[in-house]
């Protein structure tokens, strides 16, 4: 019961509306009740925090995830859980975040863009469309799912309940959390 | 010797070459041979990883230490000992780091202005003094030492181990390392 487990970096992408923010605040949720320590570095505390200043050009959202990625590798090398949930678009940026981190699964949150549209959540692909935001994701910039991700979650035929655990087991199976059966006395 | 130490942010501030980065490497060294987690935040590090295209300007110095201090508070309350060792020559924005962060102790290294340049490590006094760098701490810009700080090291007139020997008996005191009569088999 005292076993000690490892950090690594749950990077989760995929489509504005596709459900990350959703689905990584359940991932953790559970894993602190499996006294794990765990951090959110969701993309808008990040903006606030780290990015403060930079836009959504594709210099800039380079800048932004590499970032993210920066401070999740310092987390994730101390023992903690480190889940990002930015879009994260561009394949490129997500794979040299993988190299540089030495615990690393990537979560693609899949679903076809006219789901997320139709959700928006945040009204933000109206404005995407009505031109008031340009360079949105899926409307005027592009997402490039990723080629081998750890684990996809498919949110328009799953419900969160089956994601989250979906994510959760994999934890479990590669050794990053404790099972579900007990929780562990200790973890670093 | 299953004791579990929380984690502090440890704040070094000072002139450039004060000797904040001699003083807070050895201190990390022996923090880890103490089985404690470490991470270092120096200025050059952060400026490259989180800060490229800032500069020196007081808000952007501002900026800067902000986001020091969001990464310090999230490694030391995940248990990390996380130093950083920046000039931070703003009263007002150290003690703002401070209000939002559980463990934090400031360490001023303290030396005189003649001091430091005269040692003038990275060339920077003489570029300073030229004209060459603009609001260069200490000669156009101001330092402002902290009024209560937890640690002061005189550099000018304590060794390097005395210096250091100073920070790990305060860390030790206030229950953040283990002493170095013992080795604690375990930290988180």
């Amino acid at each position: 019961m005292t076993a000690i487990y490892k950090g690594v970096t749950l990077w989760f992408t995929g489509l504005s509306g596709s459900g990350k923010t959703t689905i990584s605040a359940a991932v953790a949720k559970e894993v602190r009740l499996r006294d794990r320590n765990v951090e959110i570095l969701d993309g808008d505390i990040v903006r606030t925090h780290l990015s403060k200043g930079l836009g959504f050009s594709k210099e800039d959202r380079d800048t932004n995830i590499r970032r993210i990625g920066f401070v999740a590798n310092l987390l994730s090398r101390n023992g903690v859980v480190a889940i990002t949930a930015a879009i994260s678009p561009y394949r490129h940026i997500r794979d040299e975040v993988r190299a540089m981190t030495a615990d690393f699964l990537e979560v693609y949150v899949s679903a076809p863009l006219d789901v997320c549209e139709k959700r928006d959540v945040k009204g933000l692909y109206a404005k995407a469309r009505s031109g008031e935001i340009k360079g949105f994701t899926g409307i005027d910039d592009p997402y490039e799912p990723p080629l081998t991700p750890e684990i996809i979650c498919h949110t328009d035929r799953e419900t969160i309940e089956e994601s989250t655990q979906k994510v959760l087991t994999e934890l479990e199976l590669r050794g990053y959390i404790p099972s579900s059966k007990y929780s562990s006395s200790y973890s670093q």
